[in-house]
């Protein structure tokens, strides 16, 4: 049965997305939601952690204090709660990382000359960031440089070296208490691997081991794989400057050929988009009868593109297969993560085609076009004129581009921040410190059907902002936020009057949009750069994290990292750890005496922002700045 | 209720256990029967591998066919599947490759002259495995060519290099074929990562695809990590050369200490057991009263010390917390793995003391002395004191040994197998040829309360070794053979007349010894000889495998190893796979015409034999040799 239009008003908050669900119903397009309904009610020994199927003498489940208090092997339910929630943050920590590894394959490619489809565009970043990691620069060609950083950072992903190389960023004081806790980062390989054998039968029993390790595992991600995909990305493709674009399924275009981007890597995308620009392609598909070639992002691949290169965003996590209902798409594109597989027999209800690009992402119905380092333009190419192909089949009766798009800007990386404040962190301190700017939250993570679609992103930001509070968004965060209307400077207006002052004499909006969800590493970055000018820890500092509608394993990782690193962080989702009173006590509460911070859980925007805001009132007042 | 007489005798085919199982009861010792009984009936979709929870818009459970038919992101049953199994043997190649690791890291600083607790014991294996591995030996010192080959063997576990160097113990056709599959093994802990990178929501969805990334994660531990573990164990502790000892829970002795040592790196029992040795300590012991301190191992640490230091084995998996219950176990000292947190109330019962070592395994309840390669001495010292302690507290009112020990031989690495058979393998062959011995099987893996205990692994071996097909045993499965007697000369009279005569001829047993888990990369390297010599891939060869009661994520992996490297092998346990007949379909049969192998499954150790037995008749057949 058809939803009512109060129904679907309950799963978006979208204006794009209202209109699409109801035609994707029309049209047959099974979506996240419906397969959400159906999957109700879930287990409740798996939400709540209680289930354990890590040998064969289980699967067990856990009712505490009765009969099946104890798996088979013994362990408890704090052991096999912190057992699951190990190993999630070691998935998430191994998305990011191993797309951090491709970004340096790439690298290293370029430096020993072996592919002709990518080249070095931020030479500065590359001299820069191998000066930072004690690489001697001087009188050296470029690709030398890439070369000795491409060989550098391999260790960040073994097991050779000590501690990984950007942990210098971090202010010595939590270093030190990172090493006390003996959770330093070391390759995050290792620390992944390590993380899979304490989960193993019969290893790590003791909840609180468990979860100190899933704490370094997150570091060795946000300090480590993340922060190498960010920093190599700026080298390969450009660091990001502030670019205005637009957002929403608007940026879809009836007369043209659409082609959409999604995961998260920029090595494709940014091959794709080369293809796009190409003059004989545009003349092709002119021929072909279309306007042109309209290339748009969805998820952190569009992210990418979206910083870099002005790319339109189309939308979100939840937004990706009401893109393909448009009818308007031609081509998907994809690298990897967050590609819902619903997205196939969405496509099968019309000529949209989706093209898998990654040896590690194969996707059953979809065409395989592998990209390599190598190869890269030649497919591209290929993927461009298989675009052209599919507009002429077309049906223009099943076409709905649903909304107009929005204006946001885009391309704040911290070095986009400090050139905005005139080359030095001094402003923005002043700022904070006369209190017109009373913190900074970050924003990150994803949509989840559990919540009404970018609610609680665009509720939590509003509320942030008008109490002085800058918000950086990443991710899918971000998108909300852009379709809000949030990233342009005429939100200031929705600031509250210190924030706005600021807003308005640099220009910028009062969220600023920092990247992709492997750029949570700017935020971790721009904590330790302020958390060194003023000679404080990052937990001494006034600012908080949200992750208000996450949903992935990535998500568990960097909000662990931030955590670890100092930053407190409320989630809109309970990850599935409630079984255990231990685990949950420790994540809620106990870990502030570990790390100096700990998660809150609340499912009110209203009340995440009460804490995030009372939370850096709490640190205004330590650091004796007016609140 | 107690147990009857029958009821017991249902759970396991050992004297020592049937007893002990009797006196737990009465002793209010809770054991892995009495929990697995707790645990029924077990979640069908978990065991299926129907449920997935790798991320919050989860859990799902999957109802093939039904409305349920799909997770929330769309995924489908042989996806998720996949998926559950890939995590499986990611978890498995991670804890035999981190154990490898630590050996590496053990080898490294003895090389940097950083410790005084450990040494190179096999210098000629030092040079040969560095020779092996391309490394310039040539007028080096001993330390130099040890750091040059753990400098080459770090390379093992990280990204930089193509495949790992161990791989060229495989005959090149396997080589080839592995290339063109693109399962190549680079290093494990990419590889490792890769697997829980590829099942991320959104990642890999192909189940195709995620089982060849299995077999690939397998292969870099068979040939990688565990590999590795063996190589540098032999080479730190001594190659194992025939040695007779005792097995089964009368090796404890009522009037000395005793200690066990449980887990599976020979790197803390291995100091343990100079402390043990230490007169100094004798002395203290019998100052306490004691006759002297007697050392037993339980596992796979114990079946480190059993092949290298001919030290009595306690039991295998399911004797462990039994052996506590014989009351006179002063220390149970543990590294990782395989350990059951059951033990800590079973020892609560008793004087018992359970001690953690390593960083990565703490248990709630048991005493942390932790070890490092540098301070293992002193550690060792303080635990051999600890027991001597704790032998005052002995109750004696409350000991039972329950029966005589058995004698085994051990020690059986291929340099040993070498060496009895001459210096060359052409006897061995030779006897293949003729059908003396008709084939090799490899019978691996643990126990697991799913069947009676030591059943299979007895049963299927006396049927093999009557079929004269020679057995190799590693692990708990090896345990199980010793304490039937299988692993003494005179066990020949059991086994067909061929291979009963090649026995009596070397004065060997007709089922032979060759390790711990991690030493099944000594089977892998024996068939890399052999096919080598033949002139033919390991897939033809006259050889089988088995984990006839297997339990552990590590068993998925070496299962999986053993068929990508050609290897036909028979699990006892059903794989949690059954809930995608695409997933099952290519275990059992698919894989056959993609790597030269598959699995099947059966309970019935005569039919697993029946199975063995015809796939060998098969690939003699094949190879001309009589049938």
């Amino acid at each position: 049965m058809a939803r009512s239009q109060e129904e679907i008003e309950e799963l978006s908050i979208c204006k794009d997305a209202q209109i699409m669900i109801e035609k994707a119903e029309k049209d047959g397009v099974v979506t996240v939601w419906d397969r959400f309904k159906a999957q109700q009610p879930q287990c409740t020994f798996c939400k709540q952690g209680l289930s354990c199927r890590n040998c064969s003498m289980g699967p067990c489940r856990i009712v505490p204090g009765k009969a099946r208090s104890l798996g088979v092997c013994g362990a408890n339910a704090d052991t096999i709660v912190a057992r699951n929630f190990g190993r999630g943050v070691a998935a998430g920590a191994a998305a990011h990382s191993d797309h951090g590894r491709d970004l340096l394959e790439t690298l290293d490619a370029v430096a020993n000359s072996e592919t002709q489809s990518y080249e070095i565009r931020d030479v500065d970043k590359l001299l820069r960031i191998a000066k930072e990691l004690g690489i001697n620069t001087e009188g050296k060609e470029t690709l030398q440089v890439a070369k000795d950083l491409s060989s550098t950072l391999f260790d960040e992903f073994g097991i050779k070296k000590g501690n990984i190389g950007f942990t210098m960023r971090v202010p010595e004081v939590r270093r030190k208490l990172w090493e006390s806790l003996t959770i330093s980062p070391r390759g995050v390989d290792r620390e992944v691997v390590e993380m899979m054998h304490r989960t193993h039968m019969g290893v790590d029993q003791d909840p609180v081991s468990l979860l100190l390790h899933a704490a370094r595992v997150s570091l060795s991600d946000g300090w480590g794989g993340s922060m190498v995909a960010t920093e190599l990305s700026d080298i390969l493709f450009g660091t990001p400057k502030p670019v205005e674009s637009k957002v929403n399924l608007g940026v879809l275009k009836e007369d043209e050929i659409n082609i959409l981007v999604h995961g998260h890597s920029p090595i494709v995308s940014e091959a794709v988009l080369t293809a796009v620009r190409d003059k004989n392609n545009i003349e092709r598909a002119r021929a072909a009868g279309a306007k042109g070639i309209n290339l748009a992002g969805l998820c952190c691949t569009g992210n990418e593109l979206l910083m870099r290169q002005g790319i339109p965003m189309a939308g979100n996590h939840l937004m990706t297969e009401l893109a393909i209902a448009t009818g308007v798409v031609e081509l998907v594109i994809v690298d990897y993560q967050c590609i819902m597989p619903g997205l196939i027999p969405a496509m099968n209800c019309y000529h949209t085609k989706m093209v898998t690009t990654s040896p590690k992402a194969k996707f059953p119905g979809a065409e395989h076009v592998e990209f390599s380092v190598k190869n890269a333009r030649t497919q591209a190419q290929k993927l461009v004129e298989m675009a052209i192909e599919l507009y002429k089949k077309r049906d223009k009766n099943r076409v709905l581009i649903p909304v107009e798009p929005v204006s946001m800007m885009s391309g704040f990386s911290n070095e986009a921040i400090l050139e905005a404040l005139g080359g030095s962190l001094a402003p923005l301190l002043d700022a904070i410190k006369s209190g017109k700017i009373r913190g900074v939250a970050g924003l990150v993570g994803c949509n989840n059907p559990r919540r009404k679609h970018d609610y609680c992103h665009v509720t939590l930001t509003k509320e942030l902002i008008k109490n002085d509070i800058l918000v950086l968004g990443t991710g899918c965060s971000a998108v909300a936020m852009g379709k809000a209307g949030l990233y342009m400077p005429e939100a200031a207006s929705l600031a509250g009057t210190g924030l706005s002052s600021v807003c308005k004499a640099l220009n910028i909006p009062p969220a600023l949009h920092v990247g992709s969800c492997v750029d949570n590493s700017r935020i971790l970055h721009l904590c330790g750069l302020v958390a060194k000018e003023l000679g404080v820890d990052i937990s001494d500092l006034p600012v908080a994290g949200s992750a208000p509608e996450w949903y992935s394993e990535k998500a568990l990782s960097i909000g662990l990292y931030f955590v670890a690193s100092g930053v407190y962080t409320v989630l809109g989702v309970t990850p599935n750890i409630t079984g255990s009173k231990l685990v949950t006590d420790l994540a809620l509460n106990g870990l502030t005496n570990v790390v100096g911070a700990c998660f809150a859980v609340d499912t009110d925007p209203h009340k995440m922002a009460e804490l995030m805001i009372n939370h850096i009132n709490k640190k205004r007042k330590k650091l004796n700045l007016p609140v």
